[in-house]
């Protein structure tokens, strides 16, 4: 359960799972990441441990300008655009939080953002990345429908497209949230990851099956929004008709190849969860742990809740991936 | 405004602000503090400070396993205590925080702990202390009551009394805090700090009248709990009878007078604030910047809310200390 170390894994290149991830671009990642996005804050939880019967580590990715993890990603893609030729101008679609960070990264460097969302997108991130210097483009229908609109733009050679999970520095990114992991524990037993796209388990999965290959990788979606994890099962793409949870940042219905085989090169486990159980988490995390909560970063703590006896005496590392939230309607969530 | 260079500020002693402080053990307590108090998030809040007026940043203490900033102070306490002889067992007296930081620096140390409190103080906070294997002691009356007696129980020789910022290790320990704004921002025009007991206030304010003295320095009180600030005001000692506010966190009564005198080198300003506004800092942070506070942590948004002109386009940072606070309170607070 100790970790390779890096000396080892070094030299052992062939140990690297089979991904179109590199742990040595993972590690060069770290120096093009604004540090508001890296280095967070990871610590034990014993209150909420205790009540869930484990041992308890929250990553916090919350802590920083666009309330979520997406800026590791968005850093590293517009570095790396700010020094190539070509125009400097990017564009994405996102339910709101890889905006943000897009139109964070973007604007530090000159380039010019714009994002593409589906009219019924969450409206506080929305008006955040607005704020944030970003042009927003709404349209009909949901977040397939803004990546198909993206696409139109990048292909007409006006921007770069950032497409979350397909663009590799999006999971390179956001894999240095695994190097943190392991830099501050020497054991890990299980990491609980959401899976949207795929960027933020097969980055974090990648670092953990390279460096630490026992540790269970889980990583969880909403059973009302599942097509990557049926995917997953099925080792081959499922897509699906519609999309109806509260976890809008994971809520996509046509996962991309590439990113599904690097995920069956990393996952061990896929569960999918009950909304009921998400609202839940987001209760606990705010009851014993104080922290505001998106639906999506809630999906580890209701894994748990779902599957107790698989994590029990465990260190679980959740990574607690956004707190963008309506106040609102957080509120109605907690019952308060 | 810029700050004096390291190099000048150390060749330059004599700038150093006359309080019992000293630049060069803040610098030294850095080391002496575990990772998961220190270098802490710092980052723009552009949505809160476009409501407040001004280019908010926020130096976030509550990601911790104790949610408050006191772990910086106990580390460097119980790491000098762990290394000196005598009895390896320590005593405080705490409405909570002080107590939860105490028991985590104390036990990572093998060091006994014990806390008095007073019977009113907050359930949450005393259930945490005895989590991280702190022993409770609650008294009749407040936390002046409980100081007495902590002070009893050190004059027997049983235990290191650690008294909140009348001890310079809690006062430079939070001085840390300083200096990590100083490291990540080239110039800021003032940081609002909770005043209670003195040791953040005199502590960050001993950095940046040292390294940065043109930065305003706004120490903050609940008009309800003025005890400190009145003394400041009236360059000497003021006591109440009494304190009338929800901000337990810094409800004293009985200031200490060589924290007075500190108070006196570093502060430019000593405000005192309506409970109102207490409550409408910690909705705004909710709502504007996912962040659960107690109140104490929302005394410097509750003191630009009363005095905007102050603040209006400066970069201000304010230091969010806690986060310890009954969710159900809470909830009532944010008139959910």
């Amino acid at each position: 359960m100790q970790p390779v170390s890096e000396t080892a894994s070094q030299a052992l290149g062939a140990m690297q799972p089979r991904t179109r991830l590199d742990l040595g671009r993972i590690r060069q990642a770290r120096g093009e990441i604004s540090r508001v996005f890296r280095d967070t804050p990871q610590f034990h939880s014993p209150a909420l441990g205790d009540l869930l019967g484990c041992e308890l580590v929250i990553k916090l990715e919350t802590a920083n300008p666009v309330g979520c993890f997406k800026g590791r990603g968005t850093e590293v893609a517009m570095s790396r655009l700010a020094s190539s030729p070509g125009p400097k101008a990017a564009v994405c679609a996102s339910a709101g939080n890889l905006g943000q960070a897009l139109a964070y990264s973007g604007r530090a460097r000159g380039i010019a953002v714009t994002v593409i969302a589906g009219k019924g997108a969450n409206a506080a991130k929305i008006d955040r990345i607005r704020r944030l210097g970003g042009a927003v483009e709404l349209v009909e229908g949901d977040i397939e429908h803004a990546r198909e609109r993206a696409r139109e733009i990048a292909a007409s050679g006006e921007a770069f497209l950032v497409e979350d999970s397909e663009n590799l520095d999006t999971c390179e990114g956001a894999g240095t949230i695994g190097l943190e992991l392991l830099d501050g524990f020497d054991r890990i037993d299980a990491v609980l990851l959401a899976l949207g796209g795929g960027a933020l388990a097969t980055g974090v999965g990648h670092v953990f099956k390279t460096l630490s290959p026992a540790t269970d990788i889980v990583c969880v979606q909403p059973k009302d929004a599942p097509a990557l994890a049926l995917s997953w099962r099925a080792r081959s793409v499922v897509t699906t008709d519609r999309t109806d949870t509260i976890a809008d940042g994971v809520a996509g219905r046509f996962p991309i190849p590439e990113v599904l085989n690097d995920l069956l090169a990393v996952a061990d486990h896929v569960p999918l969860v009950e909304e009921e159980s998400i609202v839940e988490g987001m209760r606990l995390l705010y009851r014993h742990a104080a922290l505001v909560t998106e639906p999506s970063a809630a999906l580890g703590i209701a894994a748990i809740l779902e599957d107790p006896s698989r994590y029990r005496g465990k260190r679980v590392a959740a990574v607690i991936c956004g707190s963008n939230v309506l106040s609102d309607t957080f509120s109605a969530w907690m019952r308060i």
